[in-house]
This record gives structure tokens, C-alpha cells and sequence, in this order.
């Protein structure tokens, strides 16, 4: 009898509970970004894998957002933000501190982010602390942050109707056993693969991902950037349990920041209407989660995303088909 | 108006004058190799872009191979390729030659060759002599071989339904003009990503696909091993000009060696079948080429190949379908 088939079920493969769409709750970090590429740059642009997240979801549902920043905040940014749905009541300023900063620079192939400088600032000391209203979400995305404060979220809410986690490289050498559990307490891992390599330690992404379901998730979704995402799932046939959407083709990708962390909004985002949180339903998601990313990384910060529309995004995803289908 | 435009339309847009199954004409190398990967290693095994083609296409119809060998080619080979139903009446062996030697090691990610020797030996005097019963074939493949041996194999052929060419960094660097040339005079061009982004100086792969296309060809399916497989075409709507497959999520591959001319022997075998050679037909043909090469990286050499059934190709092109249905 195998670890999957003892443990209890996920609450996602039980009837939805919340109403739909459901809303979402993201907590990461805000974060002010230099970044240069070889077809530009920016200097305190709006940054950090909440932000990101949630302009992302907002497209699809309302969105409440859990983050720190500092009084050198701009109030645009967070003028932004309530404007695209999103609600900050839970976007604490420390007094006097200072934003999240990180400075980075892409090369010519775009794949890898080299960074310059990170001051964590006020992100250094947060603790998430969720407001009252906050504590019913109905999908919880856990950014990329520190998997003990993952862990603390988990505990502040009533089970949403699914819950998916970020993690990076850094969590995986300083904190594995935490960020192990973690994982076995959501439905979703999103990872990039070479982070899924790290943390199964083998080269092998069928035998990373089947590493990282059998601690709990249904679903471990790799991201590989311009090649693209796989969706693992468990499953007696491998065309049930793998599902592949390429990268869309662009000619020119000016700025690969918040790619990943769009790619989770636009998952969680189309997840917010699926009745059933089955596994067509998360291939659909998988897809418009490609769809905004691919958007996203046409300019620098969430810029694209600001003029984006919601027809632009429906015929993207009509693309996405042909681009597959035989 | 466009370059496309004015050019004469290629054969392969016309209705097909070959009868079905097409047979297929291979013109490359015959070698033996010595390979070492994590998963172990060979000494003097079957290998060579023509073999590894000319054993996939074998599955779907009729092959003949032009090709040379030495006397020191062992006959147990040559015993093999006849009983795949490979022509090798082109098959020129060298009294008193060496065959072409090839020796090889892949690390752990498995993505690049590190090519330890080569011994190119009678293959460094090698020009295709096409026999009389070669001249007609239905379909054409120009291995990866001197762009100006490719253009004197068209010279020997009347054209056929269609010509697809493979090339590598090589010819690329030492004989662009020449390569330039035989791609305008086929209708598909395959070339993996490093050689596409080499080929047009540029990193973007969509702008290299379409300086290729500009040439003249129908079709550039970009090869990405582990990554996949893409087809741009011409077309005024990219969900119709683009095309993706993934890769079969192997467990293990234990022997990458042959992957795309395998991919190639596979895509040539299915569009051997198709009335039409449409984009349609090419996607098809694109994902017999992927599963194909799919068991190829299986095991080393052609060994796996020679175990495989139609009916395994079948069940491996029906996940195809599932895994990128959504």
C-alpha cells in the first residue's frame, strides 16, 4: 500500500466549499526592483512574488494580499493595487522602514536572473499576521517566502478549497525538513525544475515530482521558463498524470521578473470559477497561468499587465490550443 | 510582397506523385561509436545519422540508405538494416577502409555530447552516389553531412514529394553559404536550437525560425531534446504557424545518442502514409518523430529499436495526445 493511498484526502477532492468564484488570499513580499536587461531597465520598479501574484489573479477574481513594505512605499503602487480588486488591508507598513529591495540583471538567454544586491529591509522581521477577514479564503497561494512562516499561515486560516505553494533554491538547502512539511500540508507545489531537481536530488523530473507527491500534494506543477510547464499528477496512466503546455512563442522577452509568480495567478485565478478541482480543471488553469505569464514578461515589472485585457487573455488561450493540438 | 510570396510554390504543396506508402531515400553516415553515459557505456556500437534514421523510418515504409563503411564495418550490421527492410544498395564499403569512428561521453544532465574522438576515416572522402534504382525516391532525407554533398544529392534525384535536411554547429561555421543554399532547395529544415540561434544570430528562436523560413523551406521544426520539439510555418496566424510537442517524461534515458535522427526517421516514416503533406500531417508526423526517438534514448545504439512494436508506438502516440489535451 502506497504513502498516497493511507492519507487522508485533500480537501480539494472534496465538493468545493466556497462560493464561486472563490477569492484568494497571497502571501509574499512586496518589493521595489532594479532590474536590467539586455532590452532595458528599471529602478524601483513595483516587484516581489505578491505583487505579481496578485495583479496576476485579479483578472480572474478578487484577491486579498498578505505583505510587508516600508514608508518609502509609493502610494501609487499601492493605488495600483486597490484599483485591480485587491484588497491590502493586510499590507502592513512598518513605520520608518524600509521596502524590500532586490537588484538583478538577465543576460542574453533570459534564463537565469543574476542578483546584484538584496536588502530584505522590514521583509527581514515579517511574520504574517492575517487580518480577521482574511481567515475564509477560498484558494491560498504561499509565495516564495521563509516555509516556517508558510507553516504559520496555514494555521491562521479555515482549509480553503485548495492551497498551493512557491519555494525557491534557498529554502531547499536552509530549510528543507520545514518546507517538507509544508508541502505535505497543500494541494499544489509549484516549482521550477531545477529546484524540483535540488530538492529530490536526482536530475530526473519524473522521479522528482513523483518524490514530491508522495509526501502529500496532488498536483506538483514544474515550471521550466521559456520550455514551458508539467503538471505531474498521481495516477495509474502516465497521459492522465502528465499534462505539458509550452511557452508561448515570443520574439522578444524583455524582462522574465514575475513570470513565475504570474504563472500562479493565473493558475489560482482560473481555479477561482472550476466547480470541481479536478485535474481538467487544473490543465485549464496550468494554461491561463502560461497566458499571463507570457504577457507578463513582454515588459518590464507588471507594466504589460496594467493595459492587459481580459479578451487579450481569452485569445491567447484559444492560441495556446492550436498550438497543440493534432 | 514577401519573399514567400514571389518564390515558386515547393513541390510538396502539390498533389503528392509518389505512390503510399512513399518510400524514403537517406543519404548520411554509417559509423560505429563508442558511447559512455551515466547509465553505462558501449564500444563499437551501431551508429550514424543514416543508421539511426534509416531503422526508425523502417517501422512506417520502405528505406534506402546511401552510406560508407569501411571493410572492418562488422556484417551482422549490415544483416540488421536488410532486415528492417533497409535498402543498402547504397552502401558503399571501402576495400581496406575504416569505418567512420565516434567516441562519446554525456554527464548527467544528458543534454550535450562531449565528443572525446573522431575518426572520420573513409567518411572523410565520402560523395553520395546515388544507384539507379535510388533516383525516385518518394521522400527525401539529407542527413547531417557537407552541405555541398546535400547539394549534389539533389542534383541525383528527381524531385521528390518532399526533402527534409538535418545539419549541425559544423557547417554552420565553416559552409554557411552552401548551407543556405540546400535549405532554400527543401521543404523542411530540422536543426536543434543552439544550431537555429547559431544559424540566424539571434537569441530569440521564433526571429531564427523565420530567417530560415525566409529561405525558402515549408517548415523548421526546431529540435530541443529534453524540452521537445517545435514546427513554425509559414502563416499569417500563429496558432496555426506553431507547433509544439513535448518530450516523453522519461525516467531514465540512458543513451541520448541518435535521438534526432530517429526523430527525423519517424516524422519522414509517418508522412510516408499521408496523402497530403499538410501542416496537419506534419504535426502528426512531428509526434511520430517524438516517440520514436523517445524509445530510441530508451537504450544504447539502436538496441531498443530493435525490440519495439508498432503497437508500442501506437500506445505511446495516444499519451501524446493526452498529455497536452486540455
Amino acid at each position: 500500500m502506497s504513502a498516497m493511498s493511507v492519507r487522508e484526502a485533500p480537501s480539494s477532492q472534496q465538493p468545493a466549499s466556497r462560493p464561486l468564484p472563490r477569492d484568494i488570499l497571497v502571501v509574499g513580499s512586496v518589493a521595489l526592483d532594479d532590474v536590467e536587461t539586455p532590452f532595458g531597465r528599471v529602478e524601483s520598479a513595483l516587484g516581489g512574488s505578491a505583487t505579481y501574484f496578485a495583479t496576476a489573479a485579479s483578472f480572474y477574481t478578487p484577491v486579498k494580499l498578505v505583505a510587508v513594505v516600508g514608508t518609502d512605499f509609493p502610494q501609487e503602487h499601492v493605488d495600483f493595487l486597490r484599483g485591480r480588486q485587491v484588497d491590502v488591508t493586510g499590507l502592513e507598513v512598518v513605520e520608518g522602514g524600509r521596502t524590500f529591495r532586490w537588484r538583478g540583471r538577465y543576460e542574453y538567454d533570459m534564463n537565469t536572473a543574476h542578483t546584484l544586491d538584496t536588502q530584505l529591509n522590514v521583509f527581514a522581521e515579517f511574520v504574517p499576521k492575517l487580518p480577521e477577514t482574511y481567515r475564509r479564503p477560498g484558494l491560498l497561494f504561499l509565495a516564495n517566502i521563509d516555509p516556517e512562516l508558510q507553516l504559520g499561515v496555514l494555521e491562521q486560516v479555515e482549509r480553503p478549497d485548495l492551497v498551493a505553494l512557491d519555494t525557491m533554491n534557498f529554502w531547499i538547502s536552509s530549510k528543507r525538513d520545514a518546507l517538507a512539511e509544508v508541502m505535505r500540508r497543500v494541494d499544489v507545489v509549484l516549482i521550477n525544475e531545477a529546484e524540483a531537481r535540488q530538492f529530490a536530488d536526482t536530475y530526473s523530473l519524473p522521479a522528482a515530482a513523483r518524490a514530491i507527491l508522495e509526501l502529500g500534494p496532488r498536483a506538483v506543477i514544474v515550471k521550466k521558463g521559456e520550455y514551458g510547464a508539467s503538471m505531474f499528477t498521481d495516477g495509474n496512466h502516465l497521459g492522465e498524470s502528465y499534462f505539458f503546455v509550452p511557452a508561448y512563442p515570443l520574439e522578444v522577452v524583455r524582462d522574465p521578473t514575475g513570470a513565475g509568480d504570474t504563472f500562479a495567478g493565473g493558475f489560482l485565478g482560473a481555479l477561482a470559477h472550476e466547480p470541481v478541482l479536478d485535474s481538467a480543471a487544473f490543465r485549464r488553469a496550468i494554461v491561463h497561468g502560461s497566458v499571463i505569464a507570457s504577457f507578463t514578461v513582454e515588459d518590464f515589472s507588471v507594466n504589460r499587465l496594467r493595459t492587459l485585457t481580459r479578451a487579450e487573455i481569452e485569445r491567447r488561450f484559444a492560441e495556446f490550443q492550436a498550438f497543440t493540438r493534432f
